[in-house]
């Protein structure tokens, strides 16, 4: 029990960022969760554009690691970062996602869908060649767009 | 191809915040992610942390889904998340990471792995029961801590 509550401890410790924010409301945390999510996302597909887009040369090894990151990332269960009232509406500060995210479920589901096909996609892709990617990069891209463009507030 | 640029665009628009950053610094775009990855650890532990605790009643389904991640995030490949130079000895106010990091790195690789072991055995667990549960959190929060107690700066 001694090792067990000073392994807790150790975890709490982990968490005490996120827990200084769920103190202040219970929408921090998992808002947090899900921007560090999109961050994930964003770092992965920024290196597979930038290759596509001939900014940076064309790694086969890097491109696979970032393909298969994209498809864990979008393999996670995102059930718990999206609660109920946790929208812009009365967070603007905080967080971009519109009311309409709750109310139109089943088109956000077929946005999540998308993306794991998508990166099924990319992971079969990616490090054959810079040409592979290049064809298999939109995909993704109209993806994150079926969500982004109906359900997150436009940057001001 | 007008297709293809459409949507390296949209994926374009999607990285304009780690972009902004990637002006500033060649690592701020890596710091960001490795940090977001550790902010998905943290709210996935804490779920966990919070059952075990007894803070929070004792959910297999929601159990299970932070253990899953877990799995999923700890799979995840950093490679490109650690470029060398990106410690805190020049940056102090971006990073937490020991220069020591990179010189001692099967050390880190040794952590990683005791981390998927950990998630491994969690996700095992974690949807049985309490008990099963707060068995098998102590692993996690020690492979937390192989990494941290050497290689990451104090907190001030």
């Amino acid at each position: 029990m001694r090792i067990f509550t000073r392994v807790l401890g150790a975890a709490t410790a982990l968490i005490m960022l996120s827990g200084t924010a769920i103190a202040q409301s219970p929408f921090d945390s998992p808002i947090k969760a899900r921007q560090a999510l999109m961050q994930l996302y964003s770092f992965n597909i920024g290196q597979l554009a930038g290759m596509a887009k001939g900014e940076v040369p064309y790694d086969a090894k890097v491109a696979s690691a970032a393909a298969n990151n994209l498809k864990l990332a979008a393999s996670i269960d995102q059930s718990a970062m999206w609660p109920p009232g946790s929208d812009n509406s009365a967070m603007a500060d905080k967080t971009s996602a519109l009311p309409d995210l709750w109310s139109a479920f089943p088109k956000v589901v077929e946005a999540q869908k998308m993306l794991v096909t998508a990166t099924d996609g990319i992971v079969a892709m990616a490090g054959k060649d810079l040409a592979s990617l290049q064809g298999a990069i939109g995909a993704v891209g109209r993806s994150c767009g079926s969500c982004h463009k109906s359900f997150r507030a436009e940057k001001k």
